[in-house]
């Protein structure tokens, strides 16, 4: 199983990488493969200044080894309390995408297979991860679309699974000082464990596969979309928002910058530009308010089961 | 002296603004009253958009009342582990200016006096506070300036004050996940108490009259010096390890934001505009480089005692 996910997120990345290049246009990847001193490495693969995105990160990385301090708490659990040290082992593929357009929505991506083996005891396994949109103007179809992609996702293969993860992205994604949600959410899953590990498998391969496809019709619908000088202070105000969040409250953030991950793969995320301003008050019935209400109160998006026309493509 | 203190920081604040104002000549200080629910409130003053500021900050506030649950350990640490409940009250002036021109150095500076009385047991009190400087050059003359000028008002109280301070400052205003440090330091002091009550309060107006005093000649000295777009870009990349600094690892900030401050006054620190760019290298031997090197390793930028040349004003 570490083989045929890695493998798979390795594809994924590649593939991805491939599908922004050719819809940027201009910009191109670079990768910057790195290695880590307590076993494995990654390929860290970032575009800047492009003509539609202004900072895109695809990372992968499949770490493993001795278990750290760190994650002493974690191996003590799944353990059952009793091992105090053992292996672990962790594939991922991470993506952030900041467009330069304010029309054109932020998409956050992580999925992940976990492993932890402690000396005494049984190996534990689990997958985790989910895809959400942060939209500095809210388009109704456009949020609809991308729920919709996802619940048609998660109904193949357990129609309560939407409905839970929709709500865990909106939990997790949340500014408590701000009141605020991050963005407009999507799917969000921790220690998925419950199902056949190929049967898991076979899901987030098919999550990390629609990264392209649930955001690029997204890009293409809304990157010509002309904006005002306005709309562009209001979109790195937001992007504000964001590094609050990633700094302050993402825990794959904070505890990689806490514990001696890589730093510059780790704050890929953070957008190229980013701006703040004095208690700013979106104007009654503006476009900025009604993205602020739906960031205060999250909203169902999804159609109901059976309700979506078509598919997402 | 509760009432000293405050009338106290509450000149300092109206007289920084208006010198302030005075010096960028176009933009003026907005004055943000507001009160807080358990007691006090504050005056947050802040000038966006200047001529010389691209963002100034300078708050007053006096809140106390029942202690918070937040402040439980500090309550019985100063009552020697006994009591449970008590009262605080504190006073502050907190200013952070980020200058327009990145040959400017952006500026800091926090001074307060806390008082704990706890239900049971004596009163306790201290004054707090510090002055750094976060340049995205260096000028050595600018730092050997400002340093010596919080040399001369510590060593007129103390000898030993200054290189205490000074290695407080370099201590706390540290970025692990960066190894740098924010800026070049100044002075940091926490919970002083060992004095007169009269005599301290004589040094902190030393100090927050100072704020002014040390900062405006560089301000004029700096302001006008040409800078190309690239020297822009990296302005705002150390505005980023500055918002890094802030919300990661600034006990105020993150204090206050997890403990139901009052969000727009605290973050009124967080420059107009950031930026982040993945794994920038400075030139070799570049003045960007320059800058980085004394970021990774903290300079004693003071004369000896004595040695300075008359008095920084």
């Amino acid at each position: 199983m570490r083989e045929d996910v890695e493998r798979m997120l390795r594809e994924q990345q590649q593939r991805l990488c491939e599908r922004l290049e050719r819809v940027d246009g201009a910009a191109r990847f670079g990768r910057d493969a790195w290695q880590r001193a307590g076993g494995g490495g990654g390929l860290t693969r970032v575009l800047e200044g492009g003509r539609v995105f202004e900072r895109a990160g695809v990372n992968h990385s499949t770490v493993f080894g001795d278990a750290p301090d760190s994650l002493r708490p974690l191996l003590s659990t799944v353990a059952g309390g009793g091992a105090a040290s053992g292996q672990f082992f962790v594939t991922s593929l991470s993506t952030v995408i900041h467009p330069r357009n304010p029309m054109v929505p932020t998409i956050h991506a992580n999925y992940r297979y976990f492993e932890v083996v402690p000396e005494v005891g049984a190996t534990s396994w689990w997958f985790a991860g989910g895809t959400d949109l942060t939209p500095s103007y809210l388009f109704a179809q456009d949020a609809r679309e991308f729920h919709d992609f996802h619940r048609r996702i998660c109904d193949a293969f357990d129609p309560a699974w939407y409905p839970r993860f929709k709500q865990s992205c909106d939990d997790y994604f949340f500014l408590p000082h701000r009141g605020e949600h991050r963005g407009i959410g999507g799917i969000f899953f921790d220690r998925l464990d419950d199902r056949a590990p190929r049967e898991l498998f076979d899901f987030v391969t098919r999550c990390a596969a629609g990264i392209g496809e649930c955001y690029l019709p997204i890009v293409e619908r809304r990157r010509e979309q002309p904006f005002a000088d306005a709309q562009r202070a209001w979109q790195l105000l937001r992007r504000g928002r964001y590094v609050e969040f990633n700094l302050m409250y993402d825990r794959g953030t904070t505890f990689g910058l806490r514990t001696n991950g890589r730093v510059e793969s780790i704050l890929m995320s953070l957008p190229p530009l980013a701006g703040w301003s004095y208690a700013v008050q979106a104007a009654q019935d503006s476009a900025e308010a009604a993205l602020q209400e739906v960031l205060r109160t999250p909203r169902d998006w999804a159609s109901a089961a059976g309700e979506a026309e078509g598919d997402a493509r």
